[in-house]
């Protein structure tokens, strides 16, 4: 008798509802599971929390809905207070929704069950809406990510052409991985230039940030900026002297790329055009990206996600994830998804046609 | 012959660029007019920068288009420069869109223009999507604005209700009113609190600020709460001794009540239930509300403004705006709509309703 | 002790959830009413169907939603099993939701409640998604239903841009007022042509539609033209000689002026200019308006009128309906509501509006 | 010295005018091509209409507009006409952005290029929304029309929900493919039954469409069918001998199956349940999902799309199609194109997913 219980951790990424929906629809439907448990509030729900019945009829419309209605948190994760309260419960599957540090603990998890011999399988499907997990093709979310970004980068667009010398500057997420900046400014065609992590950069000087804005803004009289939260970390660290703190999953808590930019263009454009108009419009729609329901094409595939997940499962299989590989779905061992990494080559085609496309120069060869 | 010149000053607004489209197609199909300019970059654009001819094929599509086609900059005010240049130019009808700052320049223009003996109209078309502008029904934008917010207002629910003990916080516009926090409100009903520039709050003790998010939390786990730009800035300066700057057009730099109020809520927490989960996702939507176009039933409404505005002045009217006054269309004398302000009435019954819809306390009443 | 009943008759219409919603959180909350009944499936529901309990958490998040949570039908009105079944569930406040035909139902009922001398209070509120309800300001749905007409317009502009000589043809709601078509008409400035059920027009001939039509193509190679369904409905008699069927609700069932203008426009092409390109892009958007959520204007506006409509019960009116006049919150007698129209006044200014705005002409004054 | 033409041919697709920007900023950004020119409405325009002169400012906003900038009609496909103009304007790079007739026109083009020993390359862009074409992973405007039919999807839900027995019928594009039907009903989840040309079904009996129905009626109340525009096609045929019309691009008219269905549900449902509640909703959104602009996954897809069929010409290939195999972009000769479809199999894992999602028969394996 299958007892299954599917948890949800870290960030709010579109699409997890969709997972949990599919996960309860597909266990009850297509292999008529009944006992199926949502956990809440992320690891910690494990052994601090209520867990809750889940059924076809509860789940109904999830798959509209942003966030995750099990409620998530960071950290909390007890390796022995988790499986103990797993084999109190009596669950036998388990599905594990997160982002890397997640899915390392559902490694531990993997191989605790195996240390004490437990017959209980366990899954995770990955949840990155910057998509940094390697090996599969995508993470879910990410589309729906790209897309609602137009409209930051659409709002970022306007107020800097209604401007004179106006700078639209918009921040997106992506720690240690561009693929949400690139996309988007590949997506909108209104970008100028798109900074992200795996690049450097620097402002002032030949070949620098400055040189590049102050060309644009001659040619067309306004600029739109894309940078990723994680890009020029070493920058601010540099000129800031600032030490990365680091948030209860671990993961570092990142200085503000967007305000100091903001800040930096102030202070060059008064120096080296001081009384000329000029004027920067900062956005940060993290959370009102993160936060709506998937779209079309993430939804279609959180479905099939979860279904995978659950037939890899019910076919006997443990500690593994489920997802696409150049558009086959395979079954890959916990231990490789927690220990890839899917960040932008620099050197390869998808980056030289951001360059092409926005012909932005390789800021990152010299500063003088 | 008339000779039309057309200017937008201040910050963005939902169908500026309808109002202007309006003018120029209205001008010319119901009164024949061909010439037709747009002054670029706000009343500095008299007499820096070259005019735009526009007529209807150029304008053709400007109503779909966020912010204004013909660039908009705070300041630049020069009452005798800008005279002279509408003098050089031979321009004999002057449609000012803009904020009170603008309609008070426009009040200066008409005594200047009556003082020099010259035959030139000038109306004013108020921009505020704050919907400040006292007289007048409702400001153009403001329905547009309202519905935009829903989005940041969605996001910070979706934020607040998937965490623990979470609060949404979105800051909406509102300098020295707060319309669109209580329309956005009273529309959203995902929202537990509004707090408006035009009454007082208090955070700590009884019937203040932070009793009522500390119930709210036992009750759901989360909570919604709207600011107003311009709300608490007293408490602000009480608290932090900070004093405020003003922008070129002379409005007073706000303190950022969103930051600080993030703050204040965790310190808050911090001292009041150390070490139990908290997370606050404040969300600042401004330019990506004021920056997109306008809505149906502002385009409508802006196309009903510009031709009013046309037929006033066709009829000899000159130092007016057009609006709607209980649903009727009336001139008024720019004099008045310069001097008068629709702020909130915190007496009244629209306010009676956000109390009773959101069952917020009377936060102003005492603070101990 | 209150027991109070909701129904929602007649077709769907935005905001419908979002009124029951309001009466029950309404009454829950302002009053500490508990017992609160959805009658479901329209006036049959009374004496054929089991009520559903509804409360605060039950109705949480309906105004997000399209349709009728509480399902509806027309037809089904049986005054004595409606009255007996309202009895003997010891309902003793009625909300009726529902058009025309059901505000006359509501009407009976009150008329009956009275004769059995029962103290039951009964209150309509008007769901028209046409906007042809009289006295009160506007009906609920209506600005939603204007919003997103255009999109329909948009894309029939779309397509016949990108034809040659393409007409873009769009029917919208309205059987015996054009509200619809003249507002989405105003508010989307690519509609070269409104045609209502309040005006006459003829097809061929000097004024008429296609000499209109022949002119809009040379000038521009394509037109898009909006017509309310009531509208040329004696044009297609007259022709078709067709007799009128009715629906269930006693409502005139409509010929399609869509279907019969889109083959007269290939008819009398063929005639005009045989060989030559031509294109009709005919879109019925119908379903796809009516059935969405209503927009922030509109879930205001429920908010307000189901708080007003609860007032009212609480303050012992009955037989009434609840609704802004200029603005105002009135009281207004069933009887008047069931007997006035909201229809469209060619003669008058919003009228003239439209043909300003398109300048179209008076088609209906001749015909040869 | 390169002297391109860019046309498009037949139906609308999103992102058409993303392509054309795109060849345009290309060919004028990467390579300094300046002599690009639009040919108007599709073939017939190179000998019977004057081209455009595009550059890179004419073309600044076209990605963010439905249809084609550039206009396009079927047929005109006139060999001899279109070769003698091609030579006359001297253009030595021709991009045809159309379907599979298109295709085969500009194979056929190339095919007589060669016979005259002239030196001008041509390339194809597939344009069809339905993603038949074979060989390359999808075609572009294919996600945006899946995301737009979502609406379509909830719009027949809501309708089905709210009424008894209510069924919401929504056609969607797909003359000889069932992909966008099959697609959007995997991401929708609120679809009963999908209905593709590569399946029967049949009506009446065991296993038949009808049973099926009546099974979900009384399981849920209400039910929700998608249907492709091709399918059912030989059913209807069966039932009303109708002989299949062909348009001027020699494509079948197809018998309206939503028509079809809508009239059968009812008189089934007549003869089955005779007085009780029943209602259809048929929903044909088409032009409402073809008109709109890409979104940001086709607008990104297009814009490679376009520099890849750029490259190629610029490396001296003609003949070719330029798209992504397995997520890698390749030159695939037009003779493939032209000759391979891509179809639904209703055998391989896909199909099998829809049945597992939408839990429908396999209709077509017999019929009593």
């Amino acid at each position: 008798m299958v007892r299954a219980a599917v948890v949800t951790c870290g960030g709010l990424c579109p699409g997890s509802n969709t997972v949990i929906r599919e996960l309860v629809v597909g266990l009850n439907e297509l292999y008529g599971v009944k006992d199926i448990y949502g956990i809440p509030m992320g690891y910690r729900g494990f052994y601090s929390a209520d867990p809750i019945k889940l059924d076809p009829d509860s789940v109904h419309d999830w798959h509209k809905k942003g966030g995750t209605m099990l409620m998530t948190t960071r950290g909390g994760f007890d390796l022995e207070k988790i499986v103990d309260a797993i084999v109190k419960h009596g669950y036998n599957q388990l599905y594990v929704i997160g982002g890397d540090g997640t899915m390392r603990g559902a490694l531990d998890i993997f191989k605790e069950l195996k240390r004490r011999k437990l017959r209980i399988s366990i899954t995770g499907v990955p949840k990155t809406v910057d998509n940094d997990i390697g090996i599969i093709d995508r993470s879910f979310g990410f589309d729906t990510a790209v897309e609602v970004a137009q409209q930051a980068i659409s709002a970022a667009h306007t107020e800097a052409e209604s401007a004179v010398n106006g700078i639209g500057l918009v921040k997106l997420m992506g720690r240690s991985t561009g693929h949400i900046a690139l996309y988007a400014t590949l997506s909108s065609r209104d970008v100028d230039c798109c900074l992200i992590p795996e690049m450097n950069f620097h402002l002032y000087g030949k070949g620098g940030l400055f040189e590049f804005i102050d060309e644009r803004l001659k040619q067309k009289r306004h600029t739109v900026i894309v940078v990723a939260e994680g890009a020029g970390q070493e920058l601010i660290a540099r000129t800031e002297s600032e030490t990365l703190e680091r948030d209860p999953s671990g993961n570092p808590l990142f200085a503000d790329i967007g305000v100091y930019l903001k800040k930096e263009f102030k202070k060059w454009w008064d120096q080296a055009h001081p009384g000329e108009l000029f004027t920067v419009k900062y956005i940060d729609p993290t959370y009102m990206i993160r936060a709506v329901p998937a779209n079309a094409s993430d939804n279609l595939y959180c479905t099939l996600l979860a279904h995978s997940a659950i037939h890899g499962v019910m076919a006997g299989y443990t500690g593994f994830v489920s997802g696409p590989i150049n558009r086959n779905y395979g079954y890959i061992p916990l231990e490789d998804i927690a220990t890839t990494k899917n960040v932008v080559d620099t050197k390869d085609h998808t980056w030289a046609w951001v360059r092409s496309v926005t012909n932005q120069p390789d800021f990152g060869i010299s500063e003088d």
